[in-house]
């Protein structure tokens, strides 16, 4: 951004953002990808379509800076000095978000946006990366206070306490209560104390 | 169905069930469930427009078939007599299938179908509950030759075979491979030796 285009933090440039970041989520909730169009969320956001088009210019660069935003509004990870609180607080904020209506409408739509959009796939990936990069120290502090076998992926632990909560969302009618959370953290826990998280082959300890 | 519209099995209504499956498996693919047309399947399918009306009504309806039909052509479950080999026969057939280019996309599609439509949402579910209870003897069967804990829920166990298979495919870049197939089914196994997927409450052994 040249000094031209300086502006204060929280001036009209961020609350532009905010305003229009909202009224994307809210089209993706109502009208999913597929429906998305830049002039409606530039009406709903009472923000000129101009400048819609001109800052995130299509469809799939605005979905882009959603899912920034989302990884930038995502709580920090839990620091109880045990793995299973921190898995257990991991599942459980997973399930709250999935189990909101609003939320969980707007993970749907992205996920599914991703399947069908390239772009939107690439932004998809970026946020869960930035989320299990935030969860992973939970799983490294555990393999140094000798909680986990060494050579445990931290990644791979994070993402096994979620891929549960997901797949139970995405194939069947059943709710996604916190009990749901608790058996999806205590079943990551043990597989990773089991070392089913370390890379195959040779034994690394 | 009335004696009069009895039908040889392989005769003219299976064929057209078929043509018209496989092109609606094509659309799928290719157009994804918003853009499903019951006129273009027709013509995908060389099949009258009349027919598939009065036959399947819908797109829903016809997606449900589709389902029904997946269910039906899915592979019987592996007996090997080893829970271990028996999660990993199972975790192989889930990457394979989803790493299949046009299975994948497949599957993708009405994963998606049913986050907005909720007769494909109630059609997958009855897939997979399907796909659940096919293998779930494997479980079974594991906890009665005392492999497993008793009152280990097998529907549980299959299910945290394809979990991370599906986030994965969902969530990140990486390629499913036959590895990560390795790593869900011990991961699984892992998890319910340790009694992860028995209900929760007083322990019941």
């Amino acid at each position: 951004m040249t000094s031209s285009g300086m502006q204060r933090p929280g001036g009209r440039t961020a609350r532009v953002r905010t305003a229009v970041l909202k009224a994307a989520e809210d089209a993706l909730v109502e009208v999913g990808f597929a429906g998305l169009d830049l002039g409606d969320i530039a009406r709903r956001a009472e923000v000129g379509r101009t400048t819609v088009y001109r800052r995130w210019g299509s469809v799939g660069a605005l979905l882009a800076d959603v899912l920034t935003d989302m990884a930038e509004q995502s709580l920090p990870r839990a620091r109880t000095g045990s793995l299973h609180e921190d898995l257990r607080a991991n599942a459980r904020l997973v399930q709250r978000t999935l189990a909101d209506p609003r939320q969980g409408a707007l993970f749907r739509a992205v996920l599914l946006a991703a399947t069908c959009d390239p772009a939107a796939a690439e932004a998809l990936h970026r946020f869960y990366r930035t989320r299990v990069d935030e969860w992973a120290p939970c799983v490294t502090e555990a393999v140094e206070r000798g909680e986990l076998p060494p050579g445990t992926d931290p990644a791979e632990v994070v993402r096994a306490v979620s891929a549960p909560l997901y797949y139970r969302m995405l194939t069947t009618p059943d709710p996604l209560d916190e009990p749901t959370a608790d058996r999806a953290a205590a079943a990551a826990e043990s597989a990773a104390r089991a070392g089913a998280f370390r890379p195959a082959g040779p034994e690394v300890i």
